[in-house]
């Protein structure tokens, strides 16, 4: 394992340290946590507030994605683990403008714990009006009959898109949970493990593989999948990955979707564009409209290698809400 | 080596074809040379044409950089090697509105040699008149007193910046490549390199080290740096590359910089953001000020691991051309 850090234990709060230092025009750090990050622009009264968070090393996740139309505050936690409910209630009461605040979170049961409590103790303490909406995108952690089990992985980037849009718009925030909720009900996401990736005080694999192995269906903490088999060409691996995804949520000819092909931390672009290349292949047989791509590394697992694809079915409303501009430090668009 | 690739004999030629459908608003691919990438959105009459390239392997450079208000064309090379005369030829000649085209590309003999021959070229068959500026960044790679003998690495970065944001603004030919050069001459970078990459068509890895090694200034295709030791703390580390850099270009207090923390290819960006914190913290004890940073994988070598600190000083143009909004595939700034 080698590493460009310090002392081991202190990773995360250095990171925070050089992230909100290289971006003082977007973000703060709110002093009591050191662990709960706000936008460092000034946030309109009535606008519901949008608060994401979750275990440190899947960068730009969660961190990455505070700013204009995306999340107003993150909680981050300790690598891979929940954050605790004091800094998702500190960037609470701070993003509170009167309209109540959604917690966006994947679906892991330390988050489910520490949002649960943060919020019990918002609407206690400030009378917060808290809405909750889960990530559940990854096909392979859970049966179809059983969705509201599965684990959120890289599809919550679409979900923060839509809520985050959404609260900028002005909506309520019901209207926001709602359209959340459907943003995630229409999101799939199926990944791919190559090479796992090492905590900084372990120095220990996330997971093993043999020298030519992959295994589909990897979860982005290291969760097993569902089949360790060779390592195919990449046009196999995405059929592989969309077929999953389609199986699980059909989508008709002249549907219009969202694609990310996201990097799992030390996949190179080149192998992401090659695996897009055949994304869109495959899509565009079957006559499914891709409106806009995304390719890079969007949710990580430290230098975790391989991939996922999510796509998005996008209705009207979620592709004005995907379209809307965006500008966060790690995440910009116009 | 475990890449998700097809034939490696056509990673280049199907990650380009991923792109340009991955962002077909943005991108077109020319029809003669197929390694030819030219903005799709119409360029405006007498606008000079910013036309970049190199090999392939450093996404998002180069490619990633083609849109508003940065490049209006890229010619693709094979992986680590410049692309021929003829798709720069292609892009010439498709962005040149009347007011010529500014070259910019990394100072290797490949690149000198190939775009030296376009040049040519489009001014004898078009008759197109074309600026030329090197990239010389890369303080490990030659003396200070020959300058102009070093290589470009992720400091093109802020040239192309520049020029692209000159040319949006009106200036003439000679002014691009004036201003541009002036950014180069206000940009170092120091590199470090952890691990190697490995090339898709032998698998080879591109340099060296031993399991806890480090070497400073290593270049972005394994060229030799100038010292290996042993793996130090990112802030020792950080100290080192920032501290060669104000030795070959002092920085008074009070004067402003751009900053990038680059990374390689398979450095999280946790530790790229510990990187940046202790770079933030030199400048600012001697009195520099950060106007903008600039922290993630802007110019990789594959899947190599480590880093690099570019720091270029600003004066009001620069800061204004450092400042002007972007729109391109894999970089945007509002």
């Amino acid at each position: 394992m080698k590493k460009l850090i310090n002392n081991p234990t202190h990773v995360v709060d250095e990171m925070i340290e050089g992230y909100v230092k290289a971006f003082p025009k977007h973000v703060k750090l709110l002093p009591e946590n050191k662990r709960s990050i706000v936008t460092a622009k000034e946030t309109r009264p009535e606008k519901v507030g949008v608060l994401i968070g979750g275990g440190s090393g899947h960068e730009p996740a969660f961190m990455g994605y505070v700013g204009d139309g995306m999340a107003d505050g993150v909680a981050v936690g300790n690598i891979f683990a929940s954050p605790p409910p004091d800094p998702i209630l500190e960037v609470t009461k701070e993003i509170d403008k009167g309209a109540g605040v959604v917690y966006i979170y994947g679906n892991y049961a330390g988050d489910v714990m520490n949002f649960g409590m943060a919020a019990e103790l918002a609407d206690l303490e400030y009378g917060t009006n808290i809405g909750t909406v889960l990530v559940t995108d990854d096909v392979a952690s859970a049966p179809k009959e059983e969705k509201e089990k599965r684990r959120g992985i890289a599809g919550e980037f679409f979900v923060t898109k839509a809520a985050g849009a959404a609260a900028d718009k002005g909506y309520s925030l019901d209207d926001v949970v709602s359209v959340a909720k459907k943003a995630n009900e229409y999101t799939r996401t199926m990944g791919v493990g190559l090479t796992p990736c090492s905590l900084p005080q372990t120095g220990k694999p996330s997971f093993e593989l043999e020298a030519n192995e992959m295994e589909i269906g990897l979860g982005h903490h290291g969760e097993p999948g569902i089949e360790k088999g060779e390592l195919q060409p990449a046009d196999r691996v995405a059929d592989r990955l969309v077929q999953e995804i389609l199986n699980d949520m059909p989508i008709g000819s002249g549907e219009k979707v969202a694609v990310l092909v996201n990097g799992l931390g030390s996949t190179t672009q080149m192998e992401l564009y090659i695996m897009f290349r055949r994304v869109e292949q495959i899509l565009s047989e079957k006559g499914i409209e891709i409106h806009r791509s995304y390719v890079g590394s969007y949710s990580t697992s430290l230098e975790m290698g391989g991939c996922s694809v999510t796509i998005t079915k996008l209705d009207d409303e979620l592709m004005e809400l995907v379209d809307y501009p965006a500008d966060c430090p790690m995440y910009v668009q116009r």
